[in-house]
Parts: C-alpha cells; structure tokens; sequence
C-alpha cells in the first residue's frame, strides 16, 4: 500500500482556505479563523488537525485531542488518551488508503484512542482494530463510541 | 401553524423497528434494543426520546437527556439543563413544522436547552431562538454547541 505523510496542519489562512472543502465545518474551524484575524493566535501555529496533502492540495483530515487521565471514562487502567473527531477524506480521494494511514498516525501517539463513529462507518472503524464499548447514556449522550486499545488497555467498566 | 402531538416513545420493539428508519441509527439505538431483548428493560417502559407520529407512523425524533447542573459548562448561573440529540424528521415529512414542534416541545420543560448542530443546519437553529456558543475545543471537542437561553440565563464564561 503507497505511504502518505501525515502533516500536522499549521493556523493560516491558507489552512482555513482548505477547511472549507470539508463537509465537517463549523464552530472549531470558524473560532480558528476569528483568532487568527484578531490575531489572538500566530498565523503558522500548530493546530490540532492533522492532514494529508497532494501536492499543494489537503485532501484529508483529522482532529486530534489529547484528554486528560483525570476525565478518561473509557479505558482501564485510566490514562490520558486521544480523541479523534472530523476524520474525512475529501471526494475523488477515498478508498486509496488515505483515511486508514491518519488513523494509524493516531494509533502511534502511544496513548489508547476514541473517536465517535459516524453513521454506517463501523467497518471501516472495525477494519482499523477498533471496537465499540457498551453505550452509557449518561457518559455518551447519543455519541456511537468507539475505541482503539493499545497492549495492555481494556474498557472501563 | 397546524399543531403536532409530541408524545414520549415507549421502548417496545415497534418502536425499535421504527427507529431502523432514521438516519441516524448507532450505539444508543442497538443498546436499547439488547436492554429490550435481555429483558433488562421492560417492555412499554419510557425512552428518553420523544417523536411525532402520523397515524401509526412515526414520521419525527429526538433525545432529550437532563444534565445535572455539577456537570453544567454552558449557563449561567449553572442549572440542569436539556441537551438534545438525534433530531430528526423522515424524508417526505420535512417542512411541515415538525422539527419546529419537537423543538418548542423541549424549550417548555422549563430549562436551558443545548445541542450539538449539524453542518449547514444553523438557519434552523437561529429560527428556533438558539444562539451558538464561544468554541472551547477542550469542553467542545469538534461539536457545534447550540444553546436556548431561558429568561435570565446567559452564557457561562
């Protein structure tokens, strides 16, 4: 399978330019650009997105945050692990493996991981080694949660 | 403006069979479905969704969950409050006002109301008296906040 070098995304306008090809846009992508134009944060910071490009196009994306052991609800023993949202391949660019080397990038930080799964994504979820754990209402508010564990993790009950 | 009747769904496997008609089908849905069939809910016992039927249809949805005010980042003063997910209404039923009564149904229970919106689905929530939030990617993580305000509330800072 073709390697594909995961970028992790600088603040800027040109990053911003890129967002809006994404379907997932909203509050995250809009607070950025307000802090980048009122210049609360440096154009060329890092941001938590992380990407793949095609030469000068970003065709991927993913948003990783790292959320402390002291709120982890998911894994035993509890630790800090990763939260994984906005994951998205862009038209024209999908089924070429490029959706599976982010989560991989994401299944490298050495921390368990979480996302919540989209509808109809499971196999895909399935096929990157991640189950799903039993749905707590109070903990996952209608969220389809689902969950990589490294060696020696398991779910928290 | 024709009235809607929005009734509390009863968790029975009628309703679960209709549930499979939403959009939006996951981990809440399927584990209510295991509780049903493991008989570790009773049958006819009340969900924490709440829908509009047509006949024997049911053409509309949504999750209501209360929030204990310990847990509450969005109001202030911090209070209880609703958040809602998994508002939806079938295709062919949309435009009629019925994701309008669902909503107005939530905003009498005489507290705030939060949600997380959908891409491209602000216009809808501008119209039902919702204002987004100040994004903070540690509480937020890639959601879309939304939140009713009653009288003499206002955004926690």
């Amino acid at each position: 399978m073709e390697q594909y070098e995961v970028q992790r995304l600088k603040i800027n306008f040109k990053t911003l330019e890129h967002f809006e090809n994404f379907r997932e846009y909203g509050s995250q992508e809009l607070s950025m650009k307000e802090d980048l134009e009122e210049n609360i944060v440096e154009n060329d910071s890092e941001s938590p997105f992380y990407g793949v490009y095609f030469g000068d196009k970003l065709v991927a994306r993913m948003s990783l945050y790292r959320i402390d052991k002291q709120f982890d609800r998911y894994f035993d023993p509890p630790q800090d692990y990763l939260e994984l949202w906005k994951l998205e391949v862009l038209p024209g660019f999908q089924g070429k493996g490029i959706g599976n080397a982010l989560v991989d990038f994401a299944k490298t930080q050495g921390l368990p991981v979480k996302t919540n799964a989209r509808q109809r994504s499971d196999d895909f979820w399935a096929k990157q080694g991640f189950e799903s754990v039993h749905y707590d209402p109070e903990r996952d508010r209608g969220e389809n949660p689902y969950v990589w564990f490294p060696e020696g993790v398991r779910e928290q009950k």
